[in-house]
């Protein structure tokens, strides 16, 4: 039986159009509130872009992606999870952040993930940029020492430095993180990686850390139950962080992101792969890169609702077991 | 002093895209919830547009519209008035409705509306189509009798049917109000009216019960002033409603609408017109025909969302004179 | 040799974007005019979303496909089929519509598909919201009894109910049909179904009255050659109507809908499956909720259009054997 | 009383956007048609840019204008006018053309136009881009000699020639009417000029040629009342053709168009300007440049349909007085 | 005669769409190139929205008024001034940004702009949003003292900070620049000004220093006559920088901008009241805050383009007087 | 090393969206520059869609990519080629062209490319329409005589005539050019060909010269090793053009083009296909028919440039080949 406090709202009983739309269609339990410590699994975005060396927008991914999860519903077929019934989830709303400061919003964004896991609430967040998931990984990570991760994205994230030593971009948070010792790159997997590169070698720093690396002409060449395989292998049963850039997907399903690239995942892919991942031990994950204003028909964001559900089973069927 | 419970998020702490968005950045209030009963203005969306007799949408626009509203702060630059400061306003929701059942959604939207004003609140609301201000108006009218009106709008919505005896559509409320009792024609002013007529003498049936048909045209041979000055004649200071179907805009300021008509409002003439209205006895009012699907740029809500930042102002006004 | 009165116009000669636009570039042949009980198939539109539960604009659908279909040549390069050769086809115009009045609207869709049974001509329209399909299987049943069908789809729309007792919705009309004996599960395929679901066991009751179910993961498990196998055995050589929703295509290929779900067909998927039912004794077919107004760049029209041209190979291939 | 051959089908029998599309929703009279001879004014499309040096898209105008001249009611409210009370009207379908050939194109205007006037059928189109209406003029003036004219738009397209030599585009045609005796300029007035110019001069051959040019900044100078007296006393009682340029709007209202030009004309002032040219010897009109790829909210198309109407309603109460 | 190297590309050879974009479709002349040290007005882009406090894009608006700014022609039909006859005009490029760090980039800007007046080159740039203004004013102030500025703008841009101490974003500017003695409040007039304000007063700072604001209702009553009579009254002969907020235009003209708001100048009077500006003694300018990504139609960019080139006109006319 | 003079600009110094865009960010050479003599690899654009007998705007195709190709990097992560290292590649604008006559743009393009192909550039150019085609390869043909061709695309273009003898447009290029003696049948392969036909045996005529047609259901049953493979057998070692029109990408990935077909190939398969021609004598290249005004999120843009680029590495590896 599903607690009516953490239930979403039924498309049978109000339109999936209708009423102010959160996460899922959950309800808000914003930080403080009488329902807040009995949350486990915490929705929220971060609504910044200040990371972003490309085109900007995905400060916008939160509230577009609330509108387009009011379409997602309970049950996922193919696995049978209900997370509403798993688990207690709430929206708990967005991290401060300051446009036009990069530094402080990060601060802020961490400060905020200090209090959803200092309440032991599981952090599942939309971004925002993915230097968003620095400052979640780094509140993630110090309660529980290095995480792993699984990463599916375009690009690796790599990068060191961008405009002549700028060190904090989105397409430099995972080298940070294994500089800070938060992320353990043995236990790193990315996947679907794709795209040219800047200069030769662009890529080697990652796959010397450890990390392992499958491009997208590998992953479709392994077939995904060798991925999947993999990916399991990689992480082993230590916490384990999911980071899923949409700009994964292909544009054609997925054009709002600043950085398309072309010849990427369709979308079934991309709920395979993680739906594959149950059983992974998840310990905070999120979907990242929605530019709201580069995606005219909305798929973007459909997207990204869609495997945000997807990863909540994921994350869900984890904090049950463990409850059990 | 703002009381906390009912003021609006600030742009200058929080972001304007961020967080879900609610009308005017609110609290959401919603019936039977503990501060109901402090609620003096009650904002709701009628999310329908089962009365429709051409292009569809308007059962989006609340939501659209609460996005959009996120864009407007608090204090009106002309007039001064800072509604939240004057009242409490909250966001108390949507209405229920069944998309597939006419009759059925008007009753739900009229029960609702009588929650609301059983406990005393204002009800201004965000549709939907127009034939979601009957019921409503039946809620406001069963408690102090028939109603005054202003209503700017493309069209007279007083004809008698469509399509071989279909007596409720967005095309005919003002009729069946009038019938039944509920809207008084003698204090009715009709405003902005414009467009092609189906039949000639399409237009007749409401002057001929007496109201004040002020079409475009004169409208802007008048001048604002004399407009005004004829609208406060003509409702005088009984209970009056405001209804605004957003094309009485130009399509160039609001495509986002079921049935624009060129050559009409600019939204500044709309400002204008809304803010003179200040001193009527306000006891309900609408924005409504808002239709996302047609609003690619937003243009439309935001103009509605603007306008409903002004017929508050009007309201609030009048409601913290009522308590004084 | 085809019939003058019957053939589309030729791009080579009018440009495809000339002209009034009709399907296929089909002379229209409304019922009642001259040429009308010569008609073989009568392509036509129900203009019309009066049971959709969520996002709307369907109701555009019909005009939108006959501007799309203006880019169709007329020889299937797969098949040879050119199904104006084959069969005299004919745009017959819309069904009477009530768009405020949900069951007066499916009693005039009703009755105008009597017209066209009761003439011999087999029906073959582009929707409209999916329970539009209810009144012309009522129509085409009501001739010959219980009718097999092709269903593909995203979503079986066997539940049962919405919003409190609403019978009649987009997501109920095969439980419906099944109810009245106008469409035998036994003889019933569905395929192609996926997305989330309201609740456990939601997807049961089709399966139990016999439908044969093939949801998205199965059909790609099975490969297209079972999948086809398994639904020519299912309908067998009896009476068959073929319905597509085009939510059956993922929304990276048909974004213009009221309820995508990510995860879907190509398009090119549905020509190989639709093409792969030539053979089966098809006595009615539609292509519906096409939704304009969420279709910017207009490839769900296109795909209709061109999945209809499909269809309608199927279907004259299917009347010229039947005539020989 | 309307002939029921020439009626447009109203919006409250039949929704406005169902049924195939045709201008105003008129029956079709293609040449030749049995009722071809009764008609007196035709309206038909030229689906063809190839006259144009900018932004392409005009062919595709006479479809997009079908579409929305079926949200155009019938009797014009400001003036009383039905204009199909008045005359016959029928929607006499698109001419001919070859995209890939200027001058073949114009020879197959020209011709359809010819078969148009051999009728004593009115000719009033839509284009198509500006040099769509030297063929037409030829056949209008062909039997009734040197036309008056009434042009309004952004642009006095009475250039000479464009890329080295090209005599004939979208930017000449009223060069080359004057040089062939079809146009007399002293009869000539242009109204709404604006934008910048490629050199200093470059519009002084007009006004030498006698053309009275009443540029945008003298036009709101003067007033409408004035522009109107003098646009009368400009043509007199002779024929005259009537020839708006879609362009002549701001692209606030109307951005579908090749050469947008900012501070432009309100559709309010458009349909003012057109109105007041009632009494004119209107012998042949059209409305042009509309270009649909770059229109997409429609809300060109809707201003080129509602100006077509109140062209047609100038036109129709001339054909009417001269039938009396 | 026009000096080749810094005369643009003409429409009437090569095509307007055609070639790379750059301003005016003038020659790129980059710092440090053979021409540089003879151009007199440069124009050139920020790509930059660092500090925008709500929706981003701005960075993008150099590119895409570089490719509006191809359908601007020569010659000012009103004044009859030829910029490019007048001075000797470039494209100079964009100014280089770090956009992930705020004051880098503040700094990058700076230097560009130093750059540029140590050379003697006036200053006209194409933004960015509103704080890009900040540094190119104190490059042009550090040579010839403090500023007097015409700014068109729907906000004053003199908040004091945002988001708890965050004294740099785009609504500080203009407090910062008075702060640093660069921007002379006594010589300042803000024109335009409107929407709602954050809180009581919010406006009160830049009157206290002495600029005359003329809000929008102020500048309708006045009439632009008067408008301008104050503005040349306040700046008078001392060096004066224009500054530009494409949000003074209404949304209906400018919707690709970050903070629209409702009820604003139309284009047309934003074009006069540009050219009154002749005569001012103009040192530097721009066009800021247009943001492509909400700017579906274009309009924007094109509007943005055309009042560069009608401050071009006021600035080269300028700069020729100063050289004779 | 590359050489400054043709080497892109790179995104981690000035971001991507910023400065003007030229192809690829590479220099602006134009004929007869200073650095002309040593270009290897000409980028042009061809701003031309007079061939085209459907839907226009491929002629805004070059500007639209240069746009585009700002967003691509320089090594090709699968192959690790960066054709900037092994040619000297530039950017050297686009064709003349006379939008309003066909002859005389065909002959302007064949100038331009004659003076390419003199100072001994490979051609590689973004159409405009396929007939654009014709004319480079006649310039190419002309020095070194037939050639062989990789023509990757929905439709053969090997029509003989529209519109009743019209024999350029883009439906016809190759059969021209085989008619003229530039372009080899027999070494010519075609694949992905697929959509309706006009008629039977439409497709007959390149089958008889000895083209090899591997039409989209044929490529996807030999798979893609088995399509290289008689693909360079087809052409083997002579000199061979390819050319590449984006119709043969699946309209969910392409809509930005004039005729588009559903059931195509997606970004990825195109990628591996252009890739795999490595090592084959490329004398010439292009990609065409993209169509700016049909492609609202720039998908189209983008594939078409990432796809230049793939071929640009394919053509770079040979000259690299070949001057070694």
């Amino acid at each position: 039986m599903s607690d009516p406090r953490f239930t979403p709202i039924t498309g049978t009983e109000m339109p999936r159009y209708a009423g102010a739309a959160t996460l899922m269609r959950l309800p808000q339990v914003l930080p403080g509130a009488p329902d807040w410590e009995d949350v486990q699994i915490g929705l929220f975005g971060v609504p910044w872009d200040g990371g972003t060396t490309n085109r900007p927008g995905a400060r916008q991914g939160p509230r577009q992606v609330r509108d387009a999860s009011t379409m997602v519903r309970n049950v996922n077929r193919a696995s049978g999870i209900n997370p509403f019934a798993l688990c207690r989830c709430a929206d708990i709303g967005d991290t401060p952040v300051n446009p036009a400061d990069l530094a402080d919003s990060m601060a802020r964004i961490e400060r905020f993930a200090d209090t959803v896991c200092a309440s032991g609430i599981l952090p599942l967040f939309v971004g925002g940029d993915h230097l968003s998931t620095l400052p979640v990984m780094r509140a993630v990570s110090r309660r529980i020492g290095p995480l792993g991760m699984v990463h599916i994205d375009a690009h690796t994230d790599t990068w060191d430095s961008y405009f002549g030593g700028q060190k904090y971009t989105h397409g430099t948070p995972f080298r940070r993180a294994i500089e800070e010792g938060i992320l353990d790159p043995k236990r790193t997997v990315q996947i679907g990686i794709r795209g040219a590169l800047y200069a030769d070698g662009d890529d080697g720093w990652g796959r010397e850390q450890g990390i392992r690396v499958i491009d997208f002409d590998e992953y479709r060449a392994l077939g995904l139950e060798q991925v999947l395989r993999e990916a399991h292998a990689v992480v082993g049963s230590a916490p384990t962080y999911i980071s899923f850039d949409i700009d994964a997907l292909d544009p054609a399903y997925a054009p709002g992101t600043g950085t398309p690239e072309i010849g990427g995942m369709t979308t079934h892919e991309a709920q395979l792969l993680v739906r594959g991942l149950d059983g992974i031990n998840c310990v905070g994950a999120d979907v990242v890169e929605v530019s709201p204003p580069f995606d005219p028909g909305g798929n973007t964001a459909l997207a990204a609702a869609t495997l945000l559900f997807e990863i909540l089973c994921v994350a869900a069927s984890g904090v049950a077991k463990t409850e059990a």
